[in-house]
C-alpha cells in the first residue's frame, strides 16, 4: 500500500519531472531507508559482527541520506532543481557504495544483506532516472 | 515492493511480538511518514494555506514521530519493551490527532488530506495492535 | 553557539510554556541526538563490540526519539499539548534507559559512554521539566 | 554545551580529517537543522505566510540534509570519503540556497530568518572546510 502516488497527484503544485519517475523515486528512498535501518540491526545481531562493521556504518549513512532525499522529493512546492540534483547525486552514490558492501555479505549467505542490496540498487537506479530527467529541464 | 518482511525474517534476533504485526507496523510507520511529509507540502501549495496551518504543523510532527517509531521497531536486537511501548503510545496518539485534522480538510474536498488521513488511521491501528501484543508479554 | 533561543523568541506564536525551559529542552534533544549517534559509532569501533550491542541499539533509538522530540518542540505554531506530552514521556524514558546503559560502560572506562550518559541525563531532565510545565496548563 | 568534541575525541577510530574542523562541521549541521526546523515554523506563523512558502520549503529541505550530514560525519568508523564528499556538497549547496532565501526575508525585518541565515552560512562554510580537507586526502 503506497500513498506517494495519490498524494503527489493531488498536490496543487506541478511536478518538476515525470510523475511516475518521481513517485517511484520517493517510494524507493523510503523503502531503502527502512531496509538499511533493518539491515544494520540484523548485522548487529550476527555472531560475526566484527566482520559487519563497515556494512553497519554504510547502512546507517544510507538510511539517513535516503530519508533526506525521499522527503525532499516529496515536496513539489517551490521545488529547487539544483539542490535536488546535488542531493540525488549524494543519494545515488551512497546507495551504490552501500549496495556493493551488502552484496559482499549476500555472497556469503546473509539473506538480510541480499534484501538490503536489492533496496539499494533499486534506489540508486530511481535516483539516476530522476537525475536524467532533471538534466533535461530548461535552465 | 516492501523489504520489511524479508528483512525482519532474516534477522538473527527473535522478534518480541508476532512477526506479521511487527512488519505491518514498521511499514505503516514509514508509509505514514511519507504521506505526512507530502501532505504538509500539498497544504502549503493551497491558495487557502492560512486555513491549513494546523494541518501542516501536525503533519510535520507526525512524520517525525512515525519515522522514529518505524526505525525503533525495525530493530529487533536487544529490543526494550518499555521504551517501545512509550514510543508506540506517542505515535498512536500523534497519528490520531493528525488523522482527525486531516479528516476535517478531507471533508472539504482536499484529496491529499483524505489520503494522509488513511495513512494516519492505518498507522494508529498498527501501533495499537503492537501495543496490545506488548502488553501480554511476561513482565 | 545556539540558535534555539533567538529563533523561538522571534517566532510570532506564543510559546505554550516558559521560554527558557522550552529552549533548554530543544537544545538538549538535539545535543542528545548528536551524542547518541556518535556514541553508537564509537561503540562499533571498540574491539569488544560484542559487549556493546545493547548500548548501540539504545543509542540509535535514543537519537531517533530525541530528534523527533526536538523538532516537535521547535514548532510553536498550533502547538498540541497532548501529543507533546506523549512524545516527551517517550523521550524522557528512552533517555533514562539509554543513560543507564551508557553508565554501565562509563564505569568500565569508556569515555564516550560517559559523555553520552551526561547528554541523556540532561535531556531526560529537560523533558521532565517541560512535562511538569505542561501539566499545569489549563485543560 | 556541546558533546561532539569529547565524543569524537574518545572514538577509537582515527578521524579522516582534522578533528576541530570535523567537530565544528558536526555541530554546525545539527545547529542548522534545529534553526531551519524552527524557522519553517516561525514562517508558518507569519500573517503573510503566502510570501514565505519558498522559505518554508527550503528550510524543511535544509533541516533534512543537515541532519543526514551531521549524522554521517558523527561516524568515524569505516569512514567513506567519496560518499561523505557527495553529501557535504549537497549540504553546502542546500545551505547556500536556503541562506540566500532567508537573507531576503531578513532584509524585510524577519528576525527569525536572520538567525536562520546565520546558521545556514556557518554550516555552508563548515561543510566547505571539510570538503577542502577531504580533497587533500591521498586517493
Amino acid at each position: 500500500m503506497t500513498y506517494a502516488a495519490p498524494l503527489e497527484k493531488a498536490n496543487p503544485s506541478t511536478p518538476a519531472v515525470d510523475m511516475n519517475a518521481l513517485v517511484e523515486c520517493i517510494q524507493a528512498c523510503f523503502d531503502c531507508a527502512e531496509a538499511c535501518t533493518a539491515d544494520a540491526d540484523a548485522d548487529l545481531a550476527e555472531p560475526q559482527v566484527q566482520t559487519m562493521i563497515r556494512c553497519i556504518r554504510l547502512c546507517l549513512d544510507c538510511a539517513d541520506v535516503c530519508l533526506a532525499t525521499g522527503r525532499m522529493l516529496s515536496r513539489q512546492t517551490a521545488f529547487d532543481p539544483a539542490t535536488a540534483r546535488a542531493d540525488l547525486q549524494a543519494c545515488a552514490l551512497t546507495c551504490k557504495v552501500c549496495g556493493d558492501e551488502c552484496q559482499l555479505h549476500a555472497q556469503h549467505g546473509f539473506a538480510h544483506c541480499q534484501t538490503c542490496m536489492e533496496a539499494c540498487r533499486r534506489c540508486e537506479q530511481a535516483c539516476n532516472t530522476v537525475l536524467t530527467l532533471l538534466a533535461s529541464l530548461p535552465a
